[in-house]
């Protein structure tokens, strides 16, 4: 009885502490579960909004707006699904306005917007799924970059075992980003490092090394396909990031050892930066990406034979409803055109995270194979 | 007047692109600036909000919420300070309902519930800024806890030059979060990084190394002033963090080079792990801290000469106005009585970051001198 007493009384401190700290109101929003997801894969949203007048939430695993109701303490709430194990978007409308779900801390920030996110899991677990297995750690960086002149973002992803065994070297793959991104979206949202810990933890990939950079510069032109729009970041990439990556981290210094990848408008920079450095890198993968249009890129693949001699693996993956399928198309037609060895993965879907963590897990286990 | 019309056409394709992706209204969103922050620091906050009633901002440097006014394209402003150099919390209310601003993307995550951040630089800038000076690196790493049968987050900060000089060990200070945080927080809110990579490039302080455990043990009872519920923490911190960053960073391991401190929950934490581990703990830091209540915590302070004899330094930071100040002028009048060796820092201010910001910078500086 007395412990119980206490209890009570701890508890009402604790309110009082928060809404001290605060205010009741989010103390209330705080004990909110949103989304929960429950074993039969349908999931419940909730939001306390007592003065709204319609409330509802946008999930990428059902069409449309979906209208939630309002209890009588202004709590609304709609339970949605079973929907298939995947990562999604999703958001809350109050009153015709997009807001993020104040429960849930898991967001895709855009540069300039946020969704929130959701993981409805797999049995047996997705590829994408944090697992019971030895963990990589990620590393944030800040560097100068000398040739853009300013100071820039950079995630470094290393396999287990990276910090304990000091006498191994690695390969490394720069993994870059699409334009509404920034060097986190790889790991916050795309989940690199966890894919790759349950690559490594199946032996289906060897260890590597990931970089992350930041992908755009400064005063750009907003075409995010035009090779011209890529020259800095080349720059920045070539002359500041991989020196940086290469005095602080174990990795292999030569091209064989060395893969370069992205999405979007990063798919677009992996092909003109890789297709224009075959002495840089021996592995280029395009994920659903920004195909570089005009003469400067074409050029780039005038001489297959220097290409299919330099490159281990072109990897071109593309969704058929992606609204840049066909600017992929035609760049797999014009490679096989030209004969220049690749491998054209067209799945279904959008431009669409989901597809981006497949492309990756799909990509790196054919990545520094020594065999040609 | 081509490259003009050109750059038209592939504004709009932009648009386009963007309206495919997402919706033409993200787009919009996704164009305005908010918060701006100007030279002379006021500070405009703009929300696009077609159909809402009433839209106003808290920002911490304001008294009250801030009614915000509507233009005729449903965008809301106001214009408000200006503010004092500092890092402030804010949000909008949109007809009752706290929200994010969807155009910033630095957020103070809560566990559950998130609010804006935004900065006011000051010149010459502030301690906590973002300056052209050497960086650290933050070490993003899952832990499998033994103790607890769970995995977990924990940050690492080590000082600039710590990849590429690899024959130094470092100190390290543990440094613990609040009730509301996680292990991110001590970076993006608090920018511990930032405020010791400042330090040391004015050789204010030695270089160290920072770690920052995850606080929440699961199924810990709600009184965060209980020692009990500190055990599983102390124990998962002793045997399973210390050991983690031991194997994988070159550190020093004795008492003279560890540190602990926390702030709030995390202060209660460092009160109780370090006095209740006088060999293992050379300094402890209690920033506006949840001192422990109860005779198990009492009983640690029962030998002062052997704490006198073993810390280099107890130091205790509390702010005026913070509702745990008088629980900390008992802990100081507590010490005093009993003449173990302090050093009571008493500031103005409440239960703020903008306090443990502070105390940071005051409290690096002090450590792992080796002069008594």
């Amino acid at each position: 009885m007395r412990a119980c007493k206490s209890t009570h009384v701890v508890l009402l401190l604790l309110v009082w502490t928060y809404s001290a700290l605060n205010t009741e109101a989010a103390w209330r929003q705080q004990s909110i579960v949103s989304p929960q997801v429950y074993k039969d894969r349908r999931v419940t949203f909730r939001l306390r909004a007592p003065e709204a007048k319609k409330v509802g939430v946008k999930a990428q695993f059902q069409q449309g707006l979906q209208p939630m109701t309002r209890n009588e303490d202004g709590l609304w709430s709609v339970t949605l699904g079973p929907a298939k194990p995947e990562i999604y978007e999703y958001s809350l409308v109050v009153d015709g306005l997009e807001i993020v779900d104040p429960s849930n801390s898991w967001l895709k920030v855009w540069r300039k917007n946020s969704k929130n996110l959701l993981e409805v899991p797999g049995e047996p677990p997705m590829f994408f799924q944090q697992q019971q297995v030895p963990h990589g750690t990620v590393h944030i960086h800040r560097y100068r970059s000398k040739t853009l002149g300013v100071t820039r973002g950079l995630y470094i992803y290393t396999p287990p075992g990276y910090e304990t065994d000091q006498n191994i070297k690695y390969p490394v793959l720069y993994l870059l980003h699409g334009m509404g991104d920034t060097e986190d979206t790889w790991t916050v949202v795309g989940r690199a490092n966890v894919i790759v810990d349950n690559l490594l933890a199946k032996s289906k990939a060897g260890p590597l090394i990931i970089v992350m950079p930041y992908g755009h510069t400064p005063s750009a032109p907003p075409d995010m396909r035009s090779l011209g729009n890529y020259r800095a970041f080349e720059k920045d990439l070539i002359e500041d990031v991989i020196p940086y990556v290469q005095a602080r981290y174990r990795v292999n210094r030569d091209r064989e050892h060395r893969a370069i990848a992205g999405l979007s408008m990063g798919g677009g920079q992996a092909l003109a930066v890789g297709l224009g450095n075959l002495e840089l890198f021996g592995w280029v993968g395009a994920f659903s990406s920004a195909v570089p249009r005009g003469q400067e890129f074409d050029n780039l693949m005038e001489k297959p034979q220097e290409i299919n001699g330099k490159l281990q693996l072109l990897w071109v993956g593309c969704g058929k409803k992606d609204f840049l399928f066909q600017a992929n198309q035609k760049l797999i037609e014009r490679l096989k055109a030209d004969n220049i060895k690749h491998v054209a993965h067209i799945t279904d879907g959008s431009h669409q995270w989901r597809l981006w963590r497949q492309y990756l897990d799909t990509f790196v286990p054919l990545l520094f194979k020594t065999e040609k």
